[in-house]
């Protein structure tokens, strides 16, 4: 088995290969001075190959970048698992009104005419948005491992989803850290006025609170999350999600709520955090794939 | 028949609406915060679409705009009709080295996965480029039109290819100009020294000369192009070519090289040299994919 690093690996790609106990190569990317790329890959002997090549900003140049590598083994005789750490546009899975694109299947099937057929992702926001893709899929919930970087780090932790999506990350981290776990159940009157409230109720009175959920963009969830927390008593409030998106000065926005740390994943790149590597979660994603 | 124009069409959707007596509408495109984008298309009743977006740079953002639109049309039961002015990674349509990416081929690929069974194109670098492509394809040479642009502005023209690929665009140039061709025949000795000559002869004395050529990327082949025909004694030297890339501080090169006049068409933008409308020959190439 070879690992394949794009440019877009964040490092993923050197800790997935020691995890899988596999071969490390790059992929060879050139720029032209239109900004045109071109891939070149090593030979490649081994049965099977694990592409790492993450979707953040900028978007399309990345997953290009993957479509051209998946295109390039396409013709050879290895199995191909594309590890995509954080998959971009998986928040469009629905068409909202008449003439809308659904952008996923769009990736989903851009994907599919470079030939890969077994995907591998993390925590993507909405998992219904990969039931377009044909081929074998395993989704990592890296809650439990982020959450293992958290431990010991929190003294008195209680964990806090923003909403109750967030569960599906903050459920599993509770029990990594041991604690009484909540989500903020918001309602809404006929004058438009929010309420939240903690919807299993707990106290958050000298506790530290830390947030969970699965991604941070322009941090206005956790922001509110975080006002709430203190609002309800916390002696103070941390963040942990598992892909930093992190856009429109987020990370000053979470500073100014009161956000003491951050944590997040090497799905994305992002310097002022603390990260955390989710290859091991990535490497049972990956024999999953090829034992199937 | 009606012409959806993308975000990069560059004004020949609202061009080729004309030539074609259809109707006319853009597609919608909004931008997030992490930019990633959506986009949304008009209700359509038409039985045919013309979807106009050039893959000029970003190139990758411009042809997933495309990609979105075609596929959000994909269930619907117009025919389609995707019209990429300029198309990127027409030069990349071989693989110089093994493991190295064709990257048109991915290209065309995902073109196909997103629904598109009809393309027409602008003179693609290389025609050749397109052969992967199994739908219906009608290329146009917009030589002559660009010509038209010329004529009259270039008192005693010569026109010139700075290499013999470029005779597919000179020579119709030439025909419509009224005057002689020629091309640049270069060749190199075993020390490695280039030897640049008139391939068909003629006397540049008096003349000026117009350089013809499909593109003008970095605008090294232009330079070289001008500074030979000063040298061989013209008297002004001016460039026409379809598509202006423009990179690399290119015009800045072709200005020190003495070039007086730049013409280009609105397959890209480009504001500095003087834009002729290649609307009527896309126009023939749309009516002649969907009489196929």
């Amino acid at each position: 088995m070879i690992v394949l690093g794009g440019t877009a690996s964040n490092g993923l790609d050197i800790t997935l290969s020691k995890a899988l106990g596999a071969d490390l190569s790059k992929v060879e990317t050139t720029k032209f001075p239109d900004g045109e790329i071109k891939v070149k890959l090593p030979e490649i002997k081994d049965d099977k190959v694990v592409i790492v090549q993450s979707t953040y900003y900028p978007q399309e140049k990345n997953l290009f970048e993957l479509i051209l590598t998946a295109h390039a083994l396409k013709k050879g005789k290895a199995k191909i698992c594309a590890v995509i750490p954080y998959l971009a546009y998986a928040r469009q899975n629905k068409s909202f009104a008449t003439g809308e694109s659904v952008s996923i299947e769009a990736v989903i099937d851009m994907m599919s005419s470079a030939g890969i057929k077994s995907l591998v992702t993390v925590n993507p926001h909405k998992v219904e948005s990969l039931a377009h893709f044909k081929g074998k899929v395993c989704v990592s919930n890296s809650a439990k491992t982020l959450a293992e970087g958290v431990r010991g780090q929190i003294e008195n932790p209680f964990v806090l989803a923003p909403d109750k999506s967030g569960l599906f990350v903050a459920e599993p981290a509770a029990e990594v850290l041991g604690c009484d776990y909540t989500y903020i159940d918001k309602s809404r009157d006929s004058y438009g006025n929010v309420t939240m409230k903690k919807a299993h109720g707990g106290n958050f009175k000298g506790k530290d609170v830390v947030i969970f959920d699965d991604m941070i963009a322009a941090g206005s969830t956790i922001e509110l999350a975080a006002r709430f927390a203190y609002d309800e008593g916390a002696a103070s409030v941390s963040a942990a999600c598992i892909h930093l998106v992190m856009v429109n000065n987020a990370y000053q926005r979470l500073k100014n709520a009161g956000v003491n740390k951050l944590f997040g994943t090497n799905t994305i790149p992002f310097e002022k955090a603390e990260i955390v590597d989710v290859s091991s979660d990535v490497a049972t994603c990956v024999n999953n794939v090829f034992s199937k």
